[in-house]
């Protein structure tokens, strides 16, 4: 007999996040339920355009992984397995008590995931999500849905990838008053800096970063600081206690920096970074300014190079505190996996 | 009406570290009622030359604070107060439940905090401590026994100060398995390099944090390694499982550097740091190392500076994740909120 409690999750997108939590949730499960005393299934998955799949009993996560970016119509038939459901059957009318809303990003409306979100809460369902969209245009009132439906709201992968940033500032910062959040919350710029220091002016560090996946073939929504706005208006929000909307964010981005600016930086032992930076005010406002800045190599966030990304915090009993780690990729599904031992840790 | 838990410490020591600690209570009394739902007495104090006090109501903690480093004997009467208790008493009959050991360090024997650790466990009683002694050379007994008992076990200020660096890994890198451990744990020699770079010699250095109270009058502890080492052999068995004593750590320090080292480092673009060190080898056994080693200064470690602390930890999921913050000093009573934070929450 085990007293071991079983979670039941829906997928809904299934890029690189989605593909990322799924091995870790397949290769962890001896320590899910060893150290931790639970054990997850994945019982359904939604696509867009690649189909749906539902199995009651749980998927073969294997066969899942192996399907990779192709039509999950390759997963083979069983007698229990249903095709086609739609989103919000997914939703309703399956056994998941899950909902991972791992679907792109859009900041405009947020749109299709906030509506996911919305309705896998009503229907009382937890939710964990990587999306950033819902989280920064509609934090506060998700957070008051999920309080009210007594259902568990995980975000983990909207900043800082798999580095769990936000865990850290809830769980080991308790105690303290956090007055202000600093770093470097984007991949691709980053990379795109430290490739100029090396030597590449900025459109050849741009296409490396192409040619390596870092960066969108359209890279305005990164090199202007799109994403970086984004992330700060989530970090502002939950940490800061803030309302703030991306628009209200004070952005700038790298792609008017030359070669001559990044020799002159170094000429003066300084770096330039795209840096978010949110601070409460003396009024009690929160501000909130992504720019590139020339830091000097002191600076603990000056030495952050490549996909690495890094945050400080401003506490009110030790100062700035500093968090360094991966920043984007498949590692982002590591924080979907931090989520699912918070939810249960959560419960138990 | 309330449920309010309330908990009454007894403190063994009155230094920096628990005048620190006393200070964050009494100033963080309102936001631990509000946002945690519990409440702190500091009902005992235990000084081995200084006197002892019981109040089993709560002492006063303005008094206690404004006595700083005099004797207790000036905190006012009343009815209710006794003084003069042995520790076996503060820790037997007295009405307190969590006894907070912050006595000096002592990596030979450990003693006397290891017997009041033991006592005060066999008693029934939480135990918190900043003292590093006792995890160093007896961690496996005294969470065995802290098991036995029931009770919690906290030490999170052992390392790093205040610097929530073991919660981080228990809480925030849960579903990882750890590795390795690398960093800066030793603040003295840390500042003392960072004077070194700034054209200070080694003796100017050290005279220099002498001053400043960073370093101790006998000033081996810190420059020989040894602060280090006891510091890495409780990261080891800690987090890595290791069954390893302070001498197990093979120890360098900084006392041979001389200015021309740190000139030839800095011409090659390196830092000279003292870095502590443990990784699990692939037979299965942990080797830690505390040395002197050049850093490029794109290490993540080069650019600390000062009395800043950072140590990184190796993740089966995430690669290096990186915490850095302040390591020493009065802030060090911020581990000792974090662990009866944790206590609390690990009991409700």
């Amino acid at each position: 007999m085990s007293d071991i409690t079983t979670y039941k999750l829906a997928f809904i997108g299934l890029g690189t996040v989605s593909q990322g939590a799924i091995g870790y949730i397949r290769d962890q499960a001896d320590l899910l339920r060893d150290q931790y005393g639970f054990a997850l299934k994945v019982v359904a998955l939604y696509t867009a355009r690649r189909g749906s799949l539902y199995q009651p009993a749980g998927l073969d996560l294997d066969r899942v992984l192996a399907i990779g970016r192709n039509s999950l119509d390759q997963y083979p038939d069983d007698p229990n397995l249903k095709r086609g459901l739609s989103m919000a059957a997914i939703v309703d009318q399956t056994n998941a008590d899950v909902i991972i809303e791992a679907s792109p990003t859009n900041f405009d409306d947020a749109q299709p995931a906030l509506g996911t979100i919305r309705t896998a809460m009503q229907a009382g369902k937890h939710v964990i999500t990587a999306n950033k969209g819902p989280l920064a245009l509609a934090y506060a009132e998700l957070k008051a849905l999920a309080e009210r439906q007594g259902v568990y709201f995980g975000y983990e992968g909207t900043v800082m990838g798999g580095t769990p940033a936000l865990q850290f500032a809830r769980l080991s910062l308790a105690g303290m008053t956090i007055s202000g959040v600093r770093g470097i919350v984007n991949s691709t710029t980053n990379y795109i800096l430290t490739q100029m220091e090396a030597g590449n002016d900025y459109a050849a560090a741009l296409a490396a970063a192409q040619r390596l996946g870092f960066a969108e073939t359209d890279p305005r929504g990164d090199v202007d600081g799109h994403d970086a706005a984004g992330k700060l208006t989530i970090l502002a929000n939950v940490l800061l206690g803030a309302d703030l909307k991306p628009d209200d964010v004070q952005r700038s981005g790298i792609s008017a920096l030359t070669s001559a600016d990044i020799d002159a930086a170094r000429q003066s032992g300084e770096r330039w970074k795209l840096i978010a930076d949110a601070h409460r005010q003396p009024d009690g406002s929160v501000q909130a300014i992504v720019r590139a800045e020339r830091l000097p190599v002191t600076d603990p966030l000056a030495g952050v190079a490549g996909v690495t990304n890094a945050l400080s915090f401003e506490t009110d009993l030790l100062g700035p505190l500093t968090i360094v780690g991966a920043g984007a990729g498949p590692q982002t599904g590591v924080a979907i996996l931090s989520d699912l031992i918070d939810l249960h840790r959560s419960r138990h």
